[in-house]
């Protein structure tokens, strides 16, 4: 259901209000943008997320400004967006892009439950990274109590997409300038294994896929 | 000059002050998130962005809430991300990403002088696709008129860059966990025409890289 503050209003016809839309542009994205209000003024840095259920989850460290304000219950904005290409139009006026993005306003609150907290973490990674969190060391103690994990209820979200080809006026489809759209994705190498590490690197990082 | 608010106080190491390291991080992103506040709320938004010597031109259109509480000569945040890789340690803790983001901050200027909108409509073109502004159909006044920039110096910003492997702890060195790094990029495919478009694409299309 869109609320005053997440109803699109440039471009409504690129609005969507439901979570079919919704979570698999969450789950898709790789990082986010958080946003948020200290004295007054707008800051937004990248973290990470990964959604669990109507829940959001977003990363951060303890000591980190933002935070430090955010974990105040305070309102963020948590912003993703997926660019899936460039759109040539004949005018310059109608360049676009392609994209889908989600905007996610909220009251946030500070995960300080130990079990929710290692399973936020989890989250996190095998949103990421699908297969990795079995691997790898678990977490300690200290390092639960060391992370910071933020909640936002996907209570108020809108979802923006854009797709397809230019749109040009009916007057420019006539003029001899080449018009289309470059398909963008995000394309992984191969694993670059660290200092001492033998063998080849596991499947889920070999045939690392963001597609969904 | 790192201000108050634009020191990077979590992992200070990763912390960039000088515009040999920001601008090129700002040239390489295809899109920004916007920061602004509207009755004490933080909002985030995509959107392209272009830079021209020390000033920050970002592109939006006047019918939108952001901008219309932007132009009003308000502080905003514009934050752009480029992600580089996926970094596996052995412990999960120290699981993180490689990426190069910068911070601007700064009091919003409009811009509505026509010759210089048109010349920063033209750098956001560029900035993007290099090589298209000459080739499409030029904007009319109409249409300059209808775009809407808006310009921040360059005055309070910063970068944060991680890369490179892996930091885990020595006890979890010998473990037998796979760590290592997957790098990631933007990968263009091969242009797709508009109907009604007849010849191969242009040279700066077909042959588009974002690496700079």
């Amino acid at each position: 259901m869109p609320s005053q503050h997440t109803t699109v209003k440039r471009h409504p016809e690129r609005g969507a209000y439901d979570r079919a839309t919704i979570d698999p542009i969450l789950d898709e994205a790789l990082i986010c943008h958080l946003g948020f209000v200290v004295d007054g003024r707008p800051f937004v840095i990248p973290t990470i997320h990964a959604r669990d259920g109507d829940t959001l989850y977003v990363h951060g460290s303890p000591g980190s400004r933002m935070l430090r304000a955010a974990k105040e219950g305070v309102d963020i904005c948590v912003t993703v967006t997926l660019l899936d290409g460039l759109v040539l139009a004949r005018s310059v006026y109608n360049h676009s892009m392609n994209y889908r993005s989600v905007v996610v306003l909220g009251r946030v609150r500070e995960v300080t439950d130990p079990g929710e907290k290692l399973r936020a973490m989890q989250r996190v990674v095998e949103h990421v990274l699908p297969g990795r969190w079995k691997d790898a060391r678990q977490p300690n103690d200290a390092e639960i109590k060391g992370t910071t994990i933020l909640a936002l209820p996907l209570d108020e979200a809108s979802a923006k997409i854009r797709s397809g080809p230019p749109t040009d006026d009916d007057a420019d489809r006539a003029l001899p300038v080449w018009a289309g759209v470059i398909p963008l994705g995000i394309e992984p190498a191969d694993p670059v294994p660290d200092s001492g590490v033998g063998g080849p690197p596991p499947a889920y990082a070999a045939d690392y896929d963001r597609l969904t």
